[in-house]
């Protein structure tokens, strides 16, 4: 059945490259991806899949860090005045944004879901020329938003994938459910999706990533390890400002206690088992020089190499911001803004993708598994498939980078999203 | 000579209310008080005094800590918008603020130098009618921008006793200097002004603050005490970011170099001989959570009760800023933004005011000195004035305070205002 | 009645520095001086005092920081070595040390208590001949213990007064209590002798201290001020090793604890009302250097210009150690071993002393009051005469010095002792 | 070859027994092992071995971390009081312990070397009969040293396959180098060992160890991985003592410099690339609660999993200790006092192993490598070994555990002796 693939692929690649270019200028941050979703929707409107959208593809309270109300209504706002039709936008004000899309075969057959993260970052991307979005003038027009991490490409591949099973869906079995995620970064979004029931009895779960480390294009690794498993915490302390030189005794420090929290946040002890992290990779504290600093705001991540063990960075953690407080006398508040677990690729896919892609030219090179040793909240969808018996993949797709992900001239070959649709049509096919 | 001086007064209060409400509503942060001086220099215009602004006011390189070139031309931009001339704004240009107002009354005699500090704060005034000028609808109108530590008070009281000179000036002898200084706050102005020459051959230097701490109206300190020196230093370190995830040995940690500056820094110990203070006010650090953070800022000021205790700290804190950052190997790069010294009132003082204030009916209850505990750059006028031979004096004026200074609830009794100009004019009456 | 009261001083001179040396070689650490005591009372056996000794003396339970029962037993064998009487010792055991003498002359008048610590410290004295003690032959014959803070100056001062008063009680009123206290060092003693009652009643007390600055001998200060309010605090963190390399999550690090502590108790703000101090003056952790540390013990003292200063700057340490302990989940115990409080001579003997002796010949140079800056338990004593409406008195005593107080070459000037019981002298006769 | 060999080790097995126990009696720290080397050579004397002791064994200046003269001359003694004879003792003087028995067999082979290290740790041994060698008699008698790490057992070892030798040269070929090494504990003698050149020229390297993770007798690993690189670093801060109260500024604060040391160096970031590992373990500091402390001491320890990575810990260390006695004004002075490095087992021993000791009846359960996760100086060997072209092997004898490596209370079962010189002897036989 794999024949012709990589002919059809051939005949689109300039479509590929005209979805990435317009998707990298309308990049959004997420659960604000309003322009984004409108976009996705009107390129899947034609190919005979259900599409869901607003409150179906998410369980709202599973959402981890979702925007202030104020912030998501200028985000609205901003894609309103850019033309995306006010009743569309209304059925995900709230920040329900993404894109479900479900093709039954009518076929006896596998169910198969893949994911496709559509999210941007808070960066203001590079105008210089030397950037080749800017030179060629496909920079984001949302400025201060960029896609930095590629999931431009991960949304263009998923559009590739889709018109692929549409225009093959008398040759294939089965069903097909393609999900266009929110908020990726920050392991947001994937959760509530999980919640939602999307991956519900799915039997072969594919995904995957442009990049993580520069690789010539044509490379493929048929699976990843060392997702490492992740919280991510925002943490206040609250005391009390005073004057600073006539009553410093009156108030209660809460710059100095977060300062406190940061250096012992630092040295928790690594696990003997495996690889642990954390970063405190904000810190905002107080309000003129002469006041006693009354408020502490950071932003922080714990990870480990499995589930169990950043959950005792997350334990150890925690008790740290109390006795940081404690010693202070400042009340502490902390939140859970994002949560991504570990997981690893099934070895069923490091034998079966190099079988099945072995006759694409645009692979060139196959690869085992890439250590990612990062984050991703796709093992929630991961774990979820594991769990009730299927099979879960996570590939990475080679390309050379500008620079490194969530870099303002972070960028890569666009050749790279032939080869990765590639990899998933000759999957998909070579059953 | 004191005859008629509070009947005087009397005449006068509705008067001071006026200015000083109108002072209030035009609050503008110091080095950008356009519209103030533009004000002061309009009240004073028909009063005999020879008028100095713009660049004949103040040393251009001995400010400390001038906003940015950038900043400077948005208030520039928002004086224009709100009625202060071209031209006369074109005089100012640059952060010239502040006026000197100088009367020779001919007739041989000591030369009097006063100081009114005239600069606001960046604070959101309360809007909330529990607020008296926002009841009474005199809120600033430059929003961001609030008179709350007095100096709409200390304008007011300086207009005040420079229409008492204007009029009295047949009975009066010697020279008057009135100084109308910008940025007070961050003890950044005074310096520049000693730098121009103002204060020297001056014989006797008048100056005060209202408020500091709550007393009834009617009450005067003759002078203060503690004064504190101070200096305050802006710390930016500069290191390098990296992927928290996968290569956190690479990045240089700024963020946690600055947290532990910040831990370093309070633990200076206290000097033997006298109080010193530290207080971080402002951190700052770190771009994304799952980045080693590559910069961290610090704002933070010394003090100390001499000049030379304040040094001490100074020595002290540079060196604990170099070591956090050799430990964390990033760049440490500092600013003195301003810089004060301590300075004692003359003890003749507390013999004369007693005296001279004698017969206010305003005056209804004189104290020796008030320790102060704060910093405040009139030092560098005092110290001037005091190694030239001259004498100097600090006086507080009594009022209720509604809440601390550099409070958005900060209001005290306009009450107060006649007891000051009061006691200005009894001094200089009673020669 | 002050006649003739030098040349009785003049007679004595020779006995006072034999007193001096001989208690100088006996040197013992507080509640442990069981030779000194011994010593005290054969000195004073023919004088007509009652003697009070053992558990007369002081409050058991009130004693702070008493040594162990092992450490007791210890210096008890050593006295007996040295020669104590065994049933004699056996009246002080447990750490019952120092003598109250008391001698009524049955005639109406005041009831003056006068006070002297009895204590040495546990430093290694200097052997070179450098040191006058050792030169001259009466270095510490107790390795280990050294009056290096001029007590065995105070004890014979105590001695000479006690003479001074038996050879005049016929010309005395009144009631004299002499009180050779135990274990000034760390502020252990006091408070046990006042709460066995010794100082009630009592009208006027008298105490001081030699050197604390240098000065000439025959300087005099009627008093002093500035003595610190202290609290003397032991902390000992109890976590779990764990091996370094192989599993440090299992431990819990006591060591980093401490760490942390210390940092965070030297960023406790100042008080704004006064001087605070805190000192970490010992820290002792871990076991090997591959083993995660389980225990770590600080001392640690505070100080406060006032007690309520002090008590500030307690409650704020204490906060610190439990913050620091929940930080890294390890037990905290910490233990009270020392209490100071704040207490000022009365303004009476500012007038009081220079009259009293003016006819001294000793006495060249009498200055109002000393700054101590330093802590002395000696305030329990104080405070309880000054809460009944007696007068108390701290004077100092000048006398150069070889080296600073708790050096192992301290040494003074013994000229100092004949002014110290002549500036006493003269007060007891100036009635 | 092998036959034979378990019915030799059954008829040694009392042999084994008493040769611990003897070693575990006069248990001796590193270089101190004065008595151990007498007892070995003792066992080794008529063998046929040439034994090499004193200076011939390790290069003196290639020894890390040697006690000071006079802790080695006190050691000295307590073996001469202990029978040790004065000229074999004059022979080790200094701290030259350890004996390397040299067997050539006069037959072309392999050069075979074996390393035992001997020494002991600085642990007061449990009393209670709840340990067996308090129960069963055999106690270290050298009270405060303790074979709490096995060592005895690893002699013991030694011994044994050095009669397997002795008793079968007629069969063997090559040579045969026995190590009986001193100072493992803190990474200390085997590099000298190597640089006195008794590695040069081997081909074939075993070694192993008793216990490391509890398991059954009979169990045997066959190698090791993640032997971790580790750096010894003594730190010694010095400052400047002062009086707390009276005079804090004039103190250079040592204890607090290390303070901020240790929170700065557990923060180092960890690698990227493989696991690290620090610990401070151990902190002395100060003299009095009252002084500021005027020197400190720390005694930490880096790990990694390969020699870069340590040398990655070592670098950051040693610019935190700089950094953090910039900050206080204090002096640093660090040495370091051991190291080790990272090795391997060669992967033809994954293989040999298995089927040279398959017909062991002792050996009942052969694994591949266990992940050590601790440091061990046998790697200066190994590795020497490696870089020639030589193949080296670390094994681990299984064998119950009272209590962890290390503790008070570690014992071990008996019966692994067999087991182990079995393995060796297996070995030896199979080629």
């Amino acid at each position: 059945m794999g024949n012709g693939i990589d002919e059809w692929i051939a005949s689109k690649e300039e479509m590929l490259k005209t979805w990435r270019r317009e998707l990298h200028q309308i990049a959004e941050v997420g659960f604000c991806e309003y322009e984004t979703t409108y976009y996705i929707v009107q390129q899947l409107a034609e190919l005979g899949f259900t599409l869901h959208t607003g409150q179906a593809v998410m369980e709202g309270d599973a959402r981890f860090g979702v925007p202030s109300a104020d912030e998501l209504a200028a985000h609205e706002q901003r894609a309103r005045d850019n033309g995306v039709p006010a009743d569309f936008l209304a059925g995900m004000s709230g920040g329900f944004t993404g894109v479900v899309a479900v093709l039954d075969t009518g076929k006896a057959g596998k169910h198969t879901a893949m994911r496709f993260d559509i999210d941007a970052l808070p960066i203001l991307e590079e105008a210089d020329a030397v950037h080749l979005p800017a030179k060629e003038g496909f920079r984001s027009r949302n400025e201060g938003m960029m896609h930095a991490c590629g999931h431009d490409g991960h949304a263009t591949i998923g559009l590739g994938i889709a018109h692929f099973i549409a225009e093959r869906k008398e040759e294939l079995k089965g069903t097909y459910t393609l999900i266009f995620q929110p908020a990726e970064e920050g392991s947001r979004g994937a959760n509530a999706v999980v919640k939602k029931g999307w991956l519900d009895g799915v039997d072969q779960f594919l995904s995957g990533h442009l990049g993580i480390r520069p690789n010539p294009v044509g490379t493929l690794y048929s699976g990843s390890t060392h997702i490492l498993a992740t919280t991510k915490i925002d943490a206040s302390f609250t005391g009390k400002t005073a004057h600073a030189g006539m009553e410093p005794h009156v108030g209660k420090n809460a710059l100095l206690a977060a300062s406190s929290a940061v250096l012992n946040l630092h040295s928790i002890a690594p696990h003997g088992e495996g690889a642990t992290r954390l970063n405190v990779g904000r810190f905002e504290a107080g309000s003129g020089r002469n006041i006693v600093p009354g408020d502490a705001f950071l932003q922080f991540e714990t990870r480990g190499i499995t589930t169990e063990q950043n959950h005792y960075m997350k334990e150890e953690a925690v008790r740290r911001l109390e006795g940081a407080a404690l010693m202070y006398d400042v009340a502490i508040d902390y939140a859970i803004v994002g949560e991504g677990l570990a997981a690893e690729t099934d070895a069923y896919f490091l034998e079966k993708i190099p079988k099945a892609t072995a006759s694409s030219h645009y692979i060139t090179d196959v690869h085992d598994r890439m250590e990612v040793n990062g984050s991703e909240d796709v093992t929630y969808m991961m774990q979820h498939v594991q769990e009730q018996g299927g099979l879960a993949c996570y590939m990475i797709f080679g390309t050379p980078l500008a620079a490194g992900h969530h870099h303002k001239r972070f960028d890569w070959d666009e050749g790279a999203l032939a080869v990765a649709v590639s990899a998933l049509a000759h999957i998909l096919a070579h059953e």
